[in-house]
């Protein structure tokens, strides 16, 4: 996708055919800023910092890491090292173990000599899948947003999201926002309520960012609101992201998009997930009691990036002395708030059966 | 209650008889300052500004406001003019029409050369019937407590809370966390989750910042967080505030209540509502439809006051340049969603039955 006019994706190789290039997502909106990873301690700090984040975009960038690791040592030993260091780096997204996995069985039957070049291709083509994936969901969301939109004789279609779940989520188009970026480029007027979503306003720092180097109208909402706009006809549709579903449709995403699920539900507002395949984790049924929510630093609730008046940015600690901060990363949206699964295979309900005539040939058996 | 070891009330009548001495809620959590309104139009500013903020205090405020006003010109024209100002300050909460009313019906048939006492006398009134409204709403919602703690064994009980309904909310005691601090000062173990509250964080900035003064075991999370705790059984009971309750028990109150009282909902987990008697709007029943929903400056969402490493304050944007911003103030949760309205009088039912059994020299005939 576009900033400042020139195409981007999120992740890419450096021009000496070895460093992975990123663009730094924590200085964002305040600066656009290219970092250049060139080791695996560097990929694993960028994904740990979340200067790369997202579960797509955590995954690419865990497989670029494990080409950096081999390309200093192509051992056995060292594979399962990056393995398990890029692995340790977030505990939520399966993104992150599908990625490691598919890197490692590539790599481990081949001769050590040909494990960096093959690194390097098994992981652009992990990137590609990604683009290609989401481009095709985004065409499957796109298509519930024009016929919704046919209701509204013309009135703009509001779409409410929460977190991030853009093109820089993933290497390139987003999940969530495929959709709403297919639609907009054909000329349905799109607006996006942006969740700011507390503490690390990913909505308010890369989603509205992101949305407006794409031109795409759009609003930002502190979290409290949705639920309001909702009560009051304003939210058309919400779709959302995830970081891992189960295999009966469970969804955990961002903190608060079960917040948003109940609000939707509430008052019959159509709830979308965009769930890539990687996104799906076959292993777990109850998102509840079976997925691990990562807690973050405190820091992230109480200290705060923003820019001065004369442009410079400083970061200021917003909370009273003293008082404690909990910070958890992640909530559990029930499979029964979901009105549906935006894969790039089609849309299916959030249920076993309903990924299960998507996926046949990934789904257990039962 | 105790600043810095110091008994405050929010609100009180300056050594010179005559000024107003209020906190400067916007200063907080960074500076603890007073502020000394002399005018008609000081008082007004400091409504609006939110430097005196909370249904229950902006009651007092207003009417130590019209004291303001007529201590300068006791004219009718002159008592018209300040309450239609102090009336336009806040469209939501309804204490501040129920104040401006007792103020204008005490004054009205009074000569003129004794208004200014009798309104000071009758201000006076008003904050010391909310300090001991407040207070007998806190030992009735501390027996809750007591009750819930019961089943606990003595393990803490969890409260959650989303804004600020405590003593800088009112005049003293509060109206939410009046059970809390009573329930503490009795021994019980009670620790309070405290929802930020964006996007002007009376919950970081004022409620974590009281609950710490007192000694109260509180922990800050973001917004988005109160569903996942409720999820995971760490919310024992939810109280909040009200800036206007409906004769059929709607409540009104800072955005984001609804999204909390659906979790609550969706978790069995009681949800209950402080509601001193001035907060109850007897001529409207169905809260989503009738109360109008004040909508503040988009700069209240993308500035932010924080302290730097020096320890100075200053204000940063954490918004991209060029995104719209919107700013819903208050939100309605309907009345099936809250389990019970706390008043000065005894906790009922959210209903019209309810606050007719309480209120029966008060709620309308049907």
């Amino acid at each position: 996708m576009r900033v400042n006019g020139r195409q981007y994706r999120t992740v890419w190789v450096g021009d000496n055919g070895r460093s992975i290039e990123v663009i730094d997502q924590a200085s964002l909106p305040h600066r656009f800023v290219i970092v250049s990873l060139r080791t695996l301690d560097d990929a694993a700090r960028a994904i740990r910092s979340m200067q790369v984040r997202g579960a797509p975009l955590i995954g690419a960038a865990a497989a670029y890491g494990i080409c950096l690791a081999v390309a200093t040592d192509a051992s056995d030993q060292a594979l399962d090292r990056a393995y398990d260091m890029l692995l340790a780096t977030r505990p939520t997204a399966v993104n992150l173990r599908w990625a490691l996995d598919e890197m490692r069985r590539t790599l481990r039957n081949l001769p050590r000599e040909g494990r960096a070049a093959a690194a390097y291709k098994r992981a652009g083509e992990i990137a590609d899948e990604d683009v290609a994936a989401n481009s095709a969901l985004g065409e499957r969301g796109a298509a519930i947003l024009h016929d919704l939109a046919r209701k509204k004789n013309g009135a703009r279609l509001n779409v409410l999201t929460h977190c991030n779940a853009g093109w820089l989520a993933t290497v390139d188009w987003g999940t969530a926002l495929a959709p709403v970026y297919k639609a907009h480029d054909a000329g349905l007027p799109v607006h996006v309520w942006v969740d700011e979503t507390r503490p690390r306003n990913q909505g308010m720092s890369l989603t509205a960012w992101e949305l407006g180097q794409h031109g795409v109208p759009h609003t930002v909402i502190a979290d409290n609101v949705g639920g309001h706009l909702m009560q009051h006809g304003m939210v058309d549709v919400a779709i959302v992201g995830t970081d891992r579903t189960t295999a009966r449709g469970d969804v955990c995403n961002k903190i608060g998009t079960y917040l948003k699920a109940l609000a939707a539900k509430d008052n019959d507002v159509p709830f979308y997930v965009a769930a890539p395949s990687p996104s799906i984790d076959w292993t777990i049924r109850d998102g509840v009691r079976e997925i691990p929510i990562e807690e973050r630093s405190g820091a992230e609730l109480s200290h705060i990036s923003g820019r001065l008046p004369d442009g410079s940015v400083v970061e200021v600690d917003i909370a009273p002395e003293g008082s404690a901060m909990a910070n958890y990363a992640f909530d559990v949206t029930p499979a029964h708030l979901v009105s549906g699964l935006i894969t790039e295979r089609g849309v299916c309900a959030a249920s076993a059966d309903g990924l299960r005539s998507l996926f046949p040939d990934r789904a257990p058996k039962d």
